[in-house]
């Protein structure tokens, strides 16, 4: 079963059960995406203003057989947020956005759904505390839709996705219930891991509506550098140089490619290199109080250029450095953007296969087609931003009959090396062919049990994630 | 439904099904357990060699709706290992216990489910790596078992529990489907997270056959102090500075009571001071190479006996003595069970709720009998060790009617405070009634309905976690 529409009387009847002002006007920003491909439906845009309301919405969807869709900030790459032409209930958390307590000395913060990532992060900053959690999107994105999604972005190498950095969950489940999780204890063996069946499941299961979340001390010192490396490989074996020094927050893979289409698009960054390298990495410490970043960067240059890793090198000398070269690394997506990707690929692998990968996909790729890789992204976590533009001079219109080969020899070298074909956007609607095809068949079928005995009437976010 | 028992027909169909060797005699190392609290039973003991043997058997288990208890080191406190009267399939992985892969490149190993901790730790070290989950039963422990109760040890603090040094799973389900899930991926957002859903679920959604588990570089640097501290809030604050200069491993709670019974029964190990103090902690640091951790302790004991928080302290000068500390931490349960406890605890507290918790519910104790309470574990992880035992010159027998509601006691004062009941030993069959007094009535429902979806035959482990 899949969960139907909200019709007209169907709308009048929940409004008439809901509090004053939970019900929104239906506006285009609720109805589009980011990337501009897909366009959802709604039946009714509702945003309840508590937990109970929240669960008053799903036993109503439940009664009635009707679809919801969760809604935080809307800024999903993978279309979870939009449902098309089923006029579901988009169920907004944009009303319960309070951080509902703060506990410096146990290094927790418990933050409502609704609440938006950049407000979560300062709350804790006012703490004396760090939520590690950062992406381009945080100035939107809330943190209900962060963890449904298990979302990921530049610190996950030292402080993990979404799903490490969640002690405990409020949700309402498809049947209406409450689930009273939001524990902030660091070791709880008590039955199975439903925060984690929720992190993740991007709104199929139910609703998240609070989260106790980790904090951590903020780094005493933080240091950044961006170094030329002589490829991948080298890449790696830096990486590993820099992590036995200790205290890397964030190691950033850079292509040539995308340093050129700053260049060419004249953002508004300045280039670290006088000639463009092929490939650089960034690389960002956070040390105790009393370490000295600066100068440990430079016995990693130091060290990397003995070993043949390293070749050149800026060692940012002040906070406005250290933004100048994060900057670069930050405007690469607006620099894709600008030039239109044919295809854009977020996918990860077993850190020992990405140079490998590199390699041979990109082989295949100039084989079937004339045309240039952006390849960037958190080496550290094998996660690579795999872009494919058109060859200068041409569109990506043109490749419109294509992208979806050139998309698969991506996934099939993906795949072949053990990877995933998503690596931190989830697999929202877009990808539900790519779960069908490269899935392990004993895991969806078990992820449809889940599906169906949690969710019988199959009312949660329909046809994400397993499709219909 | 729920498995029934292997009767003495269906064990030689299954005998004849499976490869030689794979049926071991029915010995008493089967059906003990650790605290000698309970007995268990066996229609047999099958070993299998590979995981399609594994899947073999369940798939025989589910056609005749015999019941399973997958059985690693048979090191569990909690009796989930241990089926009374059911004469249940003991599926033992005791010959599934090969390293299949490390990449020290990429900081990952991956074990069979039968690898025994110790020899686990010992592969990460020959590769130049940690593994970093440590516990006083390393010796015999085995992976499977480990990850099925996300085991819990000395390293949390820094490290995480069991469920956080886990990439992917290699698993039979109770359908007798093998899940491949054996990722090397730090990011992966592909649909469920079966992963964490049988990790923890102690053999009842499934047998867990293989893991891909996480390494670590091996610190540069190590260094133990013991410290006097003023109490339990004096402990945290010193927790909190000791953090903040970072690399701190394990942070744990001492009692005077727990030195007073290492004396009392005389055991082998160096009491720290001359006077026994009433509350010290055991402080770990592991830093990267070049750093200097018992410089740094020096500075944190300064900065605690400045504050108020610490009044002495021995910082270790060499390996052997960081071994003499660690060892009166170590010899702590030893001397536990000489003395022999009413009742044992292991429970875990929002940090912040571990000096009143300890304060209040000692005065609760004291006035509902007389009683020695020992309160020792891994406070940094809010983890305590909260153990009754009776006064000096009386048994535990005398107590023997009172133990329960003792036990409730604290109970209840933890579950006042956010507390969990069960902080790494997880729920077995020893905790379902507090797991039903206790659990969230919706969390409950939901894990019944995953139960039921994914083992509708109730075959897999039947009487744990979730009870019958």
């Amino acid at each position: 079963m899949t969960g139907g529409p909200l019709t007209p009387d169907l709308r009048d009847a929940l409004a008439g059960q809901l509090s004053d002002g939970a019900l929104r006007e239906v506006s285009d920003a609720y109805l589009s995406e980011p990337r501009g491909t897909w366009r959802g439906s709604a039946g009714a845009v509702v945003a309840p203003r508590d937990t109970e309301e929240v669960a008053k919405v799903i036993c109503f969807a439940r009664d009635h057989g009707v679809a919801v869709v969760p809604w935080g900030g809307g800024t999903g790459l993978v279309g979870g947020q939009t449902l098309p032409n089923a006029a579901p209930i988009l169920l907004s958390l944009e009303r319960m956005r309070a951080i509902r307590a703060v506990y410096p000395d146990e290094n927790v913060l418990v933050a409502e759904a609704g609440a938006i990532l950049a407000d979560v992060q300062a709350a804790a900053r006012d703490a004396g505390r760090l939520f590690p959690l950062s992406l381009a999107s945080e100035g939107t994105a809330r943190m209900g839709g962060l963890l449904a999604t298990n979302a990921g972005g530049v610190n996950v190498l030292r402080y993990g996705n979404a799903r490490d950095l969640c002690l405990g969950l409020e949700a309402v489940l498809p049947d209406g219930s409450i689930l009273h999780g939001l524990r902030r204890l660091r070791k709880d063996n008590t039955g199975y891991d439903l925060r984690n069946l929720l992190i993740g499941a991007e709104g199929t299961l139910g609703v998240i509506t609070a989260a106790s979340l980790r904090l951590f001390p903020q780094p005493g010192a933080e240091g950044t550098a961006m170094l030329v490396v002589d490829g991948p490989r080298a890449a790696l074996s830096l990486l590993a140089r820099a992590q036995a020094m200790g205290g890397v927050s964030a190691f950033e893979l850079i292509s040539g490619q995308g340093l050129r289409f700053l260049r060419d698009h004249a953002l508004p960054v300045r280039q670290p290199f006088d000639d463009i390298p092929d490939w650089c990495v960034l690389v960002d410490l956070g040390l105790p109080e009393g370490g000295d970043p600066a100068c440990q960067l430079e016995r990693l240059f130091e060290a990397g250029f003995e070993a043949g890793e390293v070749s050149d090198g800026v060692i940012a000398q002040s906070e406005a450095q250290r933004h100048e070269l994060w900057a670069v690394r930050e405007t690469i997506p607006e620099a894709n953007k600008r030039t239109g990707a044919i295809a854009s690929n977020d996918i990860s692998l077993p850190l020992s296969e990405v140079p490998g990968f590199i390699e041979a996909c990109g082989a295949r790729l100039h084989a079937a087609a004339e045309l240039r890789i952006n390849c960037f992204g958190h080496l550290g976590d094998g996660n690579l931003h795999f872009n494919l533009f058109p060859p200068e001079g041409r569109s990506k219109a043109e490749y419109r009959d294509r992208a979806a080969d050139l998309r698969r020899i991506v996934d099939d070298a993906v795949a072949e090396r053990g990877g995933s074909f998503s690596a931190e956007h989830g697999v929202g609607r877009l990808k539900v062919e790519q779960m069908r095809r490269y899935g392990d068949p004993a895991k969806l079928a078990a992820m449809r049990a889940i599906k169906d005995a949690l969710d019988p009437a199959g009312i949660m976010n329909p046809g994400a994630v397993l499709g219909d």
